[in-house]
């Protein structure tokens, strides 16, 4: 099929490969009449050559969804639904197994176009001496997942690919939410591998097995381990969890959406608030932002929806933000030691 | 019903009453044990003493909705229901009787403390010689209509009290969207004033009648005349339309809540742009955000949802910001003489 320059021009200059051919024909095989289109921040300046091509080949109308796009946790059925959606294309995350759309969906890949040699390559100087490597990734460079265990393979490497929970799509994925192909393997090898993905990931991969982490860096085409990141990731955290400790009034942030809902924990971490003397507040929210949460004016949130929001922007607000497990090791109830990351697995 | 110290202060001391005891029986009678609570911006810090107050009277669990929350047009049911919510309580907004509520909602006033005898007294130096007044107000201070009125007529005017469309609710109000209760009498009287309200709904009230606005600012104790204001506004808007001119690609933006979504109307501004040679993406969101917009990237948008935030906020946003009637204004299918704030009356 021949798109149009414009169109053509704005896909093939992007760092990811977005498949025009492919969102084209599930439309049109869908027989959908009204299409919504979800996009990752990243790739949302190619919403207009991408529904400038799909209605152009199929004749179908698109409406995007212009919130942000964090995962297929982020799904919005309820906003298409009101419009007539029939059908959604969602690029650029693969499908979540726990998380089940409402509206027929179609996720489509966005794998990156970077060659992932360089920085795997470059990792064989960092992994360390034990043999056995744990190899992950994110969905931008599953693609490539093979060719980086050759890599490490053809180097006399072993190398393991967990397999994980429901949550996950393909053997050797990492989530910001979910560590579990990690897990999976954590006692048969010396180190992990992470390509691609950032400091979270790896952290969260470092925090969960308690293994050295090696991140292949693709974007900057080198390695680096992440000693000094998780360092300062848990001095940061250890000391909001302090903060939290003298605060009083609690709200406990809940999101709505079926890929982030955790309504039965937020309910039993607001009980346990009460039974230390606290006072909470259960509030439902769409986007959490700092102005959100000043406004409603309490000392300090906790936070049972993203897992990584709280981890990577406490900067931005101007109280204590915490996860469900630290709400418990801030009460006592599980101690400092015990630390792990909040995940969905 | 004795409250404890704490929640009794802290509404006590707000600009605003809010009834808890009628709140509590409202949930007593319904018999619902999980309650959904939205409160303006501006009441959000009281959340903490009405939940505990609620939870205290009726042993019912409340969860806060934390969004913004800026009229009866801003419900959140498709995030209350996932949560098991049967009642929501919404306070400090009208229904509009053109919005419909999914789960049951009681709408409770929250009436401004303040009294308007200085204001409305200081607005007839201010009132000018025709002796035939409009009368209009906002829901926090709708009580106070008949005293404003006493002092009117004691002074010798002659007061209407328009009546309006179904999104009203109750005779004389004025909403951001909405000013058909001005337009209902503009016909019979020489100057409106306003008692309560911003800028925005002074200015509103003049673009739409034509005639002579007084506003009496409740808060400060004194009234002004906004024909400054106006002049300010028009002229801003007509430099706003003119940069859109230039303008090749647009985002149309389409609310998807009941109480906001003219997803028809979107639609038909998408044509009249393709029409026009122009490029149009119809994009869906929850809240409009100036970093979304740069995120889509396209050169201006239409906001078909809340009509204040485009004439409000433009200052916040980096690019064109327009109006449906200033999209047709702009393409030159209404003359700039016909120039109307938008409504969804």
């Amino acid at each position: 099929m021949a798109w149009n320059g414009d169109a053509g021009d704005a896909l093939g200059r992007s760092t990811f490969q977005v498949d025009l051919d492919a969102i084209a024909r599930a439309v049109y095989d869908s027989g959908a009449k009204v299409v919504g289109l979800q996009l990752p921040e990243g790739l949302k300046r190619l919403a207009l050559p991408l529904i400038e091509g799909i209605e152009q080949a199929t004749g179908a109308k698109v409406v995007l969804s212009a919130d942000p796009c964090y995962g297929a946790c982020d799904l919005v059925d309820d906003q298409f639904d009101p419009l007539g959606v029939q059908l959604v294309i969602h690029v650029g995350h693969s499908p979540m197994g726990d998380t089940e759309p409402r509206i027929p969906t179609v996720f489509l890949d966005a794998p990156s176009r970077l060659d992932v040699g360089p920085a795997v390559r470059d990792s064989l100087y960092k992994l360390g001496r034990g043999g056995r490597i744990g190899l992950l990734t994110t969905t931008q460079h599953k693609h490539a997942l093979r060719d980086a265990k050759e890599i490490l393979e053809n180097a006399g490497y072993e190398v393991s690919v967990g397999t994980g929970g429901r949550r996950l799509a393909f053997p050797g994925q990492v989530l910001g939410c979910d560590f579990s192909a990690a897990k999976d393997v954590e006692h048969s090898v010396d180190t992990f591998l992470i390509v691609g993905g950032g400091s979270f990931h790896a952290t969260g991969v470092a925090m969960s097995t308690r293994r050295p982490v090696v991140i292949a860096d693709v974007e900057r085409g080198e390695a680096r381990t992440v000693e000094e990141e998780l360092d300062l990731t848990l001095r940061r955290r250890s000391a909001t969890i302090q903060k939290a400790m003298d605060c009083h009034t609690f709200g406990i942030i809940i999101e709505a959406r079926p890929g982030q809902r955790r309504w039965k924990l937020a309910q039993s971490l607001a009980k346990m608030l009460h039974d230390a003397g606290r006072e909470a507040v259960l509030m439902v929210m769409r986007n959490i932002s700092p102005d959100r949460l000043v406004a409603v004016g309490l000392d300090a949130y906790v936070n049972t929806a993203c897992p990584r929001l709280t981890i990577d922007d406490q900067s931005l607000f101007p109280m204590p933000l915490l996860t469900p497990v630290e709400l418990r090791i801030m009460l006592g109830r599980e101690g400092w030691d015990d630390y792990l990351l909040d995940t969905f697995d």
